[in-house]
């Protein structure tokens, strides 16, 4: 049995995720990456193929040249799939292609540029049957895993709280006019979409809170702003939050947090227990109770769940990380792969990042409203 | 010179505050509890009064009492001041009658009952000249002090974002119908006033805010909950903040987060660093900047600036904790006394104290209304 | 019932521990300071106690007079115990005195200067029957408590490892040539005893690696370093031991690791579990097992021992420190002034003290050995 | 230009370490796995290689047959170099064979059986040419690569004291009876070697030590203890240690602490500041000095040093863990297998190899004797 064979939309010079997906993707032996367009200029795509040593043949200067040419290959040579890494403006048309083209899709988050590209993209995946997969990174650590188990085991009981906060402080002065490519596009509607912050983190932390909770947002009270001058996207989001079950919670999603690093925290209170976890730290979550010692789950012990165990790839204190994470969403999405009929679908699909679109969208019409409440579809 | 001499309203049986603001008073060796009416039951003051070796002649049955008994002393043996720690409902007349009397006065917090005893209690300290000290234990920590004097000299920046947050998890039951008589008196509106956690601790909160950053909070967008069925009073409180600098932050409060302690942080951030503060690990605070190491301050350290220093009594490693922090405005208030023309009014007064009433008010109305911002006056 | 009153010998200007010993003696308001020799010199001992707003006529020239002179008061005015505070070469003799004049008594650690002076001071508190308490400060901490009672309950099963480690910083100079009064005592053999950094911080690793396991260090394998050049004492000790239930252990004591302030951290394995506290972080500690979560066990809660909770003054979350811990040693000397019959001595006692001296002298000779172990007797 | 190719001895069912070298070696996307001999069973090896979708014709029954098929192969096919992840006792013949066969090798720690084999080992790399890499894993973080660019650059000074731990607990139990493959042959001097826990973790704590201070260990005061009733092999170690500039230092590592995962911890003291790390979460490293605030270097920054800095695939707060590190060592490797003249050489040579295992001998040595201290050459 041959290993799955990954193609790539972007990851050419100056992108930081398209080499985390490369890596994440071929962690555990099981996906290859044979051929890519890593760029739109057919030089610079050259040359990361190269860099790759990917067969040369195999390295494409458009999307559009790729898809049509490994369709034409025979079957146990054409890639099984794609990873687009583009930045957003640039998800929708190579994803709806390679669709449509046969080939199963993961793409980066957010799923793209717009709502209305969103449900497009839930359609065609639908009609056409193919996977998609929306790399919601921090959905992959095992420890998130492991909370979203207990809760759905109703350890700590009916949830009532919701605390998920994720600072940046990179774009705490205005990098985009100073030549940092990831600033440049990021902070550009044109390329990022209608949000910021909201989109590039807040979607992070929104999946978070309602992947470990099995919880829906159903309305939401949001604060906006541009905190550096001259932005032209938000780069700063405070908002409180209802969930489906009547818990409410508090989501913040700023990059002007001068000197946090990627400090994404989450913190859940049930009416029995309580969870917490650090993705700077991901080895641990914190378990505790009304009246009995505080617990530090650990990764790689054998009283975790199946899902964080399975997720795990070295024995406790051997810590793993973001690559790691990563890895077990392709690894999933691998594994849906080899089995679709399976059903086993453990990384975040087309709905899931339709609902970041979605989010997005609602916090952008809260933020603008001066009602308190918006509701989230 | 003699000790200051401080009496006690409150305090007795089942008083957790009494105790401490005793210990508090008394650490650093300049005050000393000479007389106390400790419960309104006359007995039970008696026996309280006893174990802490007081002159039986100056138990008092009740606070009227105490008040007109230590008038009639001659100067060199009356008290000085009195130190109020009954109910919130309890603080207002005592305070009024000490202040009328001719006696400073110490009042937990929130300082009264609602926003017209404070205003009251504003005109009456001013009227007299007497000092007024409200316990917002927390600002007396060095290291608050120190994030105060580093924000004062404009070492992090114009302020751009402050996240406060307190969690507790002790009333995540309904602790009140069992006996709890911590529990019973705050979850009473006849006797905690209109707010039960946004009075409880989100004013801590509050002033921690105002006071480390020297800004004020000028609009409040607000969610109360009350999470435990049958409570009377909210125990859950979120809100975004508008502050006067165009700051904007958020404050969370609750006391349904089960297993939490009494969780206390601030982060603020500003244009050219920030700064993080956790209560239960207080003799450290984080400073950070946007492209050198994060530096960790440390209590007792002579790099530290002459409020945090001289707030501190052990050297570097000697951790002091809460009772510390307590005897650190308990000092400033001496100080004060001992000083009156000095000016020096390191302690949180009337002004503070009714500023917290109104933020209670502000919050209860925002949390009513159906529009998102209300301002804080 | 009158509160009990203390004299002090030491605690001058300059004197970093007399301050603590007031604060921590009268710190839960069973204990008053009535009278004092601050100083050998007359003047400054007079302006010490003045700031102490002290009697003048209780402020003593000299340890001799003040022993001599309260033994001339009422029973109901004079002191009821001494506490010691002076270095080390001013502890056997006021100690004794104070013995001798039907006093109890309080010392600073080490006991004394000598071993032979340990033997002495044993037989004379066995001869008159009075208490003396040595501070062992650490002992006195709420969760140090827990981890004994954890023990000696057999939850971690039979000990098999202790490590004990307690670097500090602030002697990685020579700063006894500049100026530092308790750095100039604290090297000079003639003011110390023959132990430099062994006897001001070692005994308190010893001492809490025995109050803690229960256990008896039976032999010691030491290397004794004096790193600063010119420095007279050691400055650097570490040691593998060996207990009286074959379990080993490492013991490190260093005064010249920059940057480390007071850290003392211990560790203790048994065949079921593991026991970890910091001092610097001293309100939890933390409990392990072969395959269960870590706990994390914080002081306060309910789930603690009896001793744990008896020794702590506030609620979960509301740090103490190492002022109470002190007060703790204090108010178990208190109980047991009060109570003598009733046998209860949870400080640190004339055994400790001599066990510590026992402990400096086997040190010293172990690293002046060339053999590997040398017995402790 | 091709990725290079990497044979696998050992690594087949039951193997930990194996599937950490596959992982590490292809992470950057410059190595894959080509063939392998997994197992001393062919048809373990054949279901092995399978698993890792290899060239059947490629999964070989044993070392000897592979390496002599891959010298027949065209040099554009056969195999660059073997990794050599079999239990100790089978380290050096596979490697003599290899070096012989013109093959560089990568082989587990500790690199062989005996110190005779070391010394074997040395000459034929001397000899032959070939590189030999000793995964010491540790040496591969980033923040251990700054800590030994800090001390070279002689930021914190001469170094004084080095403490080293290497806590772990999962031998806290006789697991090799109960079918533990990793404790079976790991607790069996057959197989393991003279050494238990101090050549299975002691080495790379012995490692750790020299390669981030660039010192020399010159001499050992060791106690090994077989703490579990039965063992065969030590498990559990401490010992005094002397550097080659007069540093002393401190070395735990034992494999009987319940409840510790894989918790190597180094501190280092300079005359000028201090240095600490833990393995457990690795991004951060501890700089703290005499009289400023202790610095917290974290992984990604651009402060960092080139060393640091081109061993991070991450931006800061996107957590490296085990893996990362291990295949720093690879990358290396890697390097210097393309660029044999460059003489660029950051990864554990066979000197390194050798070096444990002369540590290994020594402290064995010194283990056994009554006297004090044991050169090491």
């Amino acid at each position: 049995m041959a290993k799955l064979r990954m193609g790539m939309i972007g990851g050419g010079p100056g992108s930081f995720i398209g080499r985390i997906h490369r890596m994440a993707a071929e962690l555990d032996g099981d996906i290859q990456l044979v051929c890519g367009a890593f760029s739109s200029d057919p030089e610079k795509s050259k040359a990361a193929g190269a860099a790759m040593h990917l067969d040369p043949a195999r390295v494409y200067g458009s999307y559009v040249e790729m898809i049509e040419s490994e369709q034409r290959l025979p079957a146990n040579q054409r890639m099984d799939f794609v990873a687009i890494v583009t930045p957003n403006h640039v998800h929708y048309q190579p994803a709806m292609l390679a669709l449509q083209g046969g080939f199963d899709v993961v793409v980066d988050k957010p799923m793209c540029f717009s709502l209305d590209e969103a449900r497009s993209l839930e359609q065609e995946v639908e009609r056409t049957g193919r996977l998609l997969a929306v790399t919601y990174t921090y959905s992959g650590y095992p420890m998130v895993k492991e909370m979203r188990a207990i809760i759905a085991a109703g350890r700590i009981g009916k949830i009532r709280k919701v605390y998920v906060e994720y600072p940046q402080g990179w774009l705490a002065t205005d990098l985009e006019t100073g030549g940092n490519k990831q600033a440049d596009w990021r902070t550009d509607p044109k390329r990022s979409g209608a949000g910021g912050a909201i989109g590039d983190i807040g979607t992070h932390a929104a999946h978070l809170a309602e992947y470990a909770t099995g919880l829906r947002i159903t309305a939401i009270n949001a604060m906006l702003n541009t905190v550096v001058p001259g932005r032209r996207l938000d780069d700063d989001a405070s908002m409180l939050l209802r969930f489906n079950n009547d818990a409410t919670g508090v989501l913040t999603a700023t990059q002007v947090a001068v000197g946090e690093e990627n400090n994404l925290n989450i913190r859940i209170y049930g009416e029995k227990g309580g969870l917490e976890w650090h993705q700077v730290e991901p080895n641990s979550a914190v378990l505790q109770w009304p009246d009995q010692p505080r617990e530090i789950l650990r990764a790689g012990w054998g009283y975790l769940g199946s899902a964080a165990q399975s997720n795990t790839r070295t024995p406790p204190g051997h810590p793993e990380g973001y690559l790691e994470a990563f890895a077990n969403i392709y690894a999933a999405f691998a594994r849906a792969l080899r089995s679709r009929a399976s059903g086993d679908r453990d990384f975040p699909t087309v709905v899931d990042g339709a609902r970041g679109m979605a989010f997005i969208d609602c916090v952008i019409r809260s933020a603008g409203s001066s009602q308190k409440w918006t509701e989230m579809p």
